[in-house]
């Protein structure tokens, strides 16, 4: 399944994609894409349901909404620093021997086409493509690696936007420098792992006002999926809807000689192979 | 005021404590003291309703229920690192120009008396007891300092229970030690600004199985509430019902030489001037 949230930010409903023009509306049978919702298990019910309907010809058609991120504020924005060799070169940090973990406020998150909002006082934004996970149950101390396999409810587009010299300069931690209003664009779908042959062979990009900036593939992440989620696991209780940003192959604005920062009036457009793609245009401070 | 929520886990209700022996129950008004209380500005009128009802004698009698965390499961809980002099002296790292921010994860919070459980693979489980501030309506770029005052719904007694090898040894941001389930006791009560002559005049103590381990006061606090509260929505739009632990005084176990750790069965005993008192048992790992 390709579930979206569509409507006016706030009030999106849920329904499931079936193509570019048609989508089944779920919204009598699921609140939301909501903690509640991948909780109480009716994911695994949920593709008879369309299916079903689809048969019944119980399809609607797109109509122009606004696409939201496709779950709802979920209780956490867990996020892998350094997860791809070549990022983490251009960065020119150590490839990390254990997963890097920072967070993100859970306020952050936006439909995938929504503006990007440069913060205040902000000199140096910047963009990370990035696999996002969506966990499916609420798991802690998973015994291995291929139990995380049953803890995901699905994977998405997210853009890690970023503000180094809050993140880099201000006094330690990265949260700081992650945190902005709208400094998380998801979606537009989250796909159910049925739908994806191999997570880890999934190409990425990412342009800037037309130039392409990121060029990557899962396939040169340091720390896969199932072993993060595993890892994050034995630290913390992880709830149903949470959200992991995986980290962002090379080519980040940091990354470049001279740096190249966003700016007013840019837009960014990224996507992951069957996970679909996002534009932002970027606009000034409040 | 004195908000509480007292019940079992999960199914607390929202009570005004009068004395030690009565309550005012509040759950007809109050769905419960969340993002959305907070946010609807019924706080402001609260104190109405509770005095009217201790007139009309609409009190009732504490009957030995748990005490859950006087605020539900907030959106974010921001952290400030080392912002007592000391305590930067005694784990040896330098005072810092601006705040560090860090965060937990939200599921840590749990009651002020309930067992604080030591994670998997735990070698330096350690306390620290700290101010802990809510926050009062959704907030960001405050203009002044003064403006905080207003942003601020109430002050509590927290345990910020720390993994300083998950924090510090395991790859980098502190977020890592922070997170384990029941990390984070915070109560008995939600005290409102008006109960507290001078929040920056507030001694704080915590014992560990009846050995002092902490004394201080927030009288030595590098940045203060406001300043803190002021700072943060800078980066970010803080939710009403955040909560934000601001730091604590030396005495914590790793700035002893040799350092000292929870055990099972040790029993951290802890409080602040006017924001009442905790206990909790520490308990092995699950």
């Amino acid at each position: 399944m390709h579930l979206m949230r569509i409507g006016a930010s706030g009030s999106e409903k849920p329904v499931a994609r079936i193509d570019d023009d048609t989508y089944v509306d779920l919204s009598d049978v699921v609140g939301d894409f909501d903690e509640q919702f991948f909780g109480s298990g009716l994911l695994a019910g949920l593709a008879d349901v369309v299916a079903s309907r689809v048969e019944r010809g119980r399809v609607s058609t797109f109509d122009g909404e606004r696409i939201g991120a496709p779950i709802a504020r979920p209780h956490q924005i867990l996020c892998i620093g350094l997860n791809y060799r070549d990022h983490a070169a251009e960065t020119g940090q150590a490839v990390p021997d254990e997963p890097i973990l920072f967070t993100k406020s859970p306020n952050t998150l936006i439909g995938p086409n929504d503006e990007v909002r440069i913060p205040r006082g902000s000199t140096k934004p910047d963009w990370e493509v990035e696999l996002g996970i969506v966990i499916g149950k609420r798991i802690s101390y998973l015994d291995s690696v291929e139990d995380a396999k049953e803890a995901i409810a699905g994977f998405c587009v997210v853009n890690d936007v970023s503000e180094r010299a809050f993140q880099l300069e201000r006094n330690g931690q990265w949260s700081k420098g992650k945190s902005a209003e709208t400094f998380n664009p998801a979606g537009p779908w989250l796909v159910t792992p049925d739908e994806i042959p191999n997570v880890l062979d999934l190409g990425m990009w990412l342009d800037v006002s037309g130039v392409r900036r990121q060029t990557g593939s899962t396939s040169t992440m340091i720390f896969d999926p199932y072993f993060i989620v595993h890892y994050l696991s034995q630290f913390m209780v992880l709830e149903p809807g949470d959200l992991i940003n995986t980290g962002t192959p090379p080519g980040v604005g940091m990354g470049f000689n001279p740096q190249v920062w966003l700016q007013p009036g840019d837009v960014m457009e990224l996507g992951i192979d069957r996970l679909g793609s996002q534009r932002q245009t970027v606009i000034a401070p409040r």
